[in-house]
């Protein structure tokens, strides 16, 4: 079988293909990447936040392609072996899911208000209203996971497809200077530091700046 | 153990009360309703389409309760013997989980623009071009499962989480008068006419109109 292939679109600005390759590295699955340019007009209608792509990230492995997140994590858990996205607990799972799900379709005004952007620094950046509320309630999840699962994940000891659906909201709330309590703030750390998003941050870092010539303002 | 209870909002409105309630029927769960007041905060932000509820859907379920739409999927084709809520396929269950990912995190202009509401008939109502690219992109999505699979439902001869992910969408293209294809016309004519659908539609057209007092126009 010919080495499986993700696309997917800038590493600065994309969250979504950060959650697609955060999934094949926790998964442990030997797979390359194939990046596309804004020149793409998915990408770019992507990048752009016109509207969510529906051609990144997607999953070529055999005969298979899978695109949207979550059931790219959904397929790598049952193919790959001890891919470990999900708990096994039915109902840490079923937790899992659901938060994972909530991530998925909500928490558009954070989106907005705080795209990703892993060059960026903003100190003391002014949140609005709505997107505070998105902020709030990513902290309840949060909070409620890391106590119930004794972290430091928020399913527990290994890291899980929750944790590849938040891990752009960690960066965000780093860019954005958001200020968080410790138990949050020492969750962000961890996945900041582990060393996928090590990898991820650096390439992110030294992507060339095609955006500019979009000139939009993130 | 108690009754299964699903916590839903609005039955005209709510397009994810009836996707949740959908999969419940689909699955073969015997429970029991719970309907939000529109006094309820989460409730009423659903229903203005100020934010998705991450209360509504709700299932509990013993011991478990189960919010978002596609982790209560997921759990209830764990749990209920026989719920064939995904197609035994690898591949087909992947492609399934990728069509319903897209509709739970997408179509936001179709969302915006043709919200659900199964009292309403809008003859030749006027589609937006951002609208339009939404429902071009479901008929897409239509058309390749129907030829893949065979028909008559998406994913071949019975309902998947796919048929709940859409089936809101079958009722706006009746309520704003989309023009379909014989193909994707005939599907949404089939979704329609489940019992299930027949069942909800009629509770809708029943339903008092509380959101009159809200002085919203959808």
């Amino acid at each position: 079988m010919a080495k499986a292939t993700l696309t997917i679109s800038s590493k600065n600005y994309s969250s979504w293909s950060l959650r697609g390759w955060l999934l094949c590295k926790l998964a442990g699955l030997d797979f390359k990447e194939k990046v596309l340019s804004i020149d793409d007009p998915s990408a770019r209608a992507e990048l752009l936040l016109l509207s969510p792509s529906f051609k990144v990230p997607a999953l070529t492995h055999g005969d298979i392609t899978v695109w949207d997140t979550l059931a790219i994590a959904e397929y790598l858990n049952e193919v790959v072996a001890d891919a470990r996205l999900l708990p096994e607990d039915l109902a840490a799972r079923t937790h899992c899911r659901a938060v994972s799900g909530e991530m998925h379709s909500g928490f558009a005004n954070l989106r907005a208000a705080l795209p990703m952007n892993l060059k960026a620094f903003h100190p003391n950046f002014k949140v609005w209203a709505g997107a505070q509320a998105d902020i709030d309630h990513v902290v309840s999840i949060w909070r409620t996971c890391l106590d119930s699962y004794g972290g430091p994940f928020l399913f527990g000891k290994s890291p899980t497809m929750a944790d590849a659906m938040f891990a752009p909201v960690c960066t965000r709330f780093r860019t954005y200077d958001v200020k968080l309590d410790r138990k949050c703030d020492a969750y962000c750390d961890r996945i900041i530091s582990t060393p996928p998003m090590i990898e991820w941050i650096a390439a992110a870092k030294a992507e060339p700046e095609e955006l500019e010539e979009l000139d939009v303002e993130f």
